[in-house]
């Protein structure tokens, strides 16, 4: 006898990463309790974002503003790229404040298990920029696992044609251990200790 | 360096229980990742619960229509109410489909800590209610904490004027529970209660 409305607002929440069906249920009395301070403005701010949010054409990073704000910012060192999985390494590496180069976002990990290939990932973009002949350098920033390293090593071959030097993040990174939940610490030294390849 | 349509997603995303900023940076990139299966849809379905969903001004359930469903469906038990702390403890009674009276939801427990006193609760409401000759029984579906009692003997002494009986709900071991992992107050109450086979 719950209401259809409510239904589907429960339904939907579940599928966010973190809640499951009780703390989707709990999540959406939560709003109906605070519909002026939280219900209507998140609605209004995921319209927002719905409207306007796109993947950036030069780097992949998810914006308002087509290119990104990294990309058309004129300080922004742009003979460095830094290359992530997706938008979250990106707004992780962001927070350290450590990094003044442009980003590159694969949108994603080779993975043989999940049937991700080559072709599935920003890859060829990043080797046309790396033809830039302004770049000097391309940072590999991807997760210290089995498939970050795999893309590492296919994204280093697509590379070899360009005269950039390639290195990656140091270790510092925990083996196993996935960016968005590193310290920014951690990230700084690591970004700062990278290793040529 | 994160555009401010997205810092402001993040921020109200943060504010749902279960959710930190962590985990509601991980939330925004879930939801931009799926613009067209799950952000919109979500946005839209908070709008919609936002537009039509009231406080039901007999019981105080949360529904689309005043009176709720539960209220306005005509085969429900109108000489049983059930007294509970919110809407989300209604939906949990409702889906076990256990019950087939009606509800009072008092909009929370009294609280000294967090200062709420009885005029914020809708205790009124209930007494009113009670009033009713065609009611016979009151059932406080309250937490069995410190808070929910208190809660329970301030109703109880709002209804003494009503000619209605007032039970609460069961103590004992939860089916399927364990003893050896029962506190000692439940073990005590489900000892003192028991029931002959």
């Amino acid at each position: 006898m719950i209401g259809p409305e409510i239904e589907r607002l429960i339904q939907l929440l579940s599928k966010l990463p973190g809640l499951g069906p009780r703390s989707a249920r709990r999540a959406a009395l939560h709003l109906m309790k605070r519909r002026d301070s939280l219900l209507i403005p998140l609605s209004e701010a995921m319209a927002a974002a719905g409207e306007s949010i796109r993947a950036c054409s030069v780097c992949g990073n998810l914006d308002s503003r087509d290119p990104c704000t990294v990309c058309s910012d004129h300080t922004r060192d742009r003979s460095v790229i830094c290359v992530v999985e997706d938008a979250g390494d990106l707004w992780a590496l962001e927070r350290t404040r450590a990094f003044r180069g442009t980003y590159h976002v694969l949108g994603g990990l080779l993975s043989a298990l999940q049937g991700v290939g080559p072709d599935d990932l920003n890859i060829g973009g990043l080797a046309e920029r790396a033809k830039d002949p302004a770049v000097r350098e391309i940072i590999l920033a991807l997760n210290a696992t089995v498939d970050g390293q795999t893309t590492a090593h296919v994204v280093t071959d697509r590379l070899t044609e360009s005269d950039v030097s390639v290195s990656r993040l140091a270790h510092g990174v925990p083996v196993g251990g996935e960016l968005d939940y590193l310290d920014d610490g951690t990230l700084t030294a690591a970004l700062k200790a990278r290793r040529p390849l």
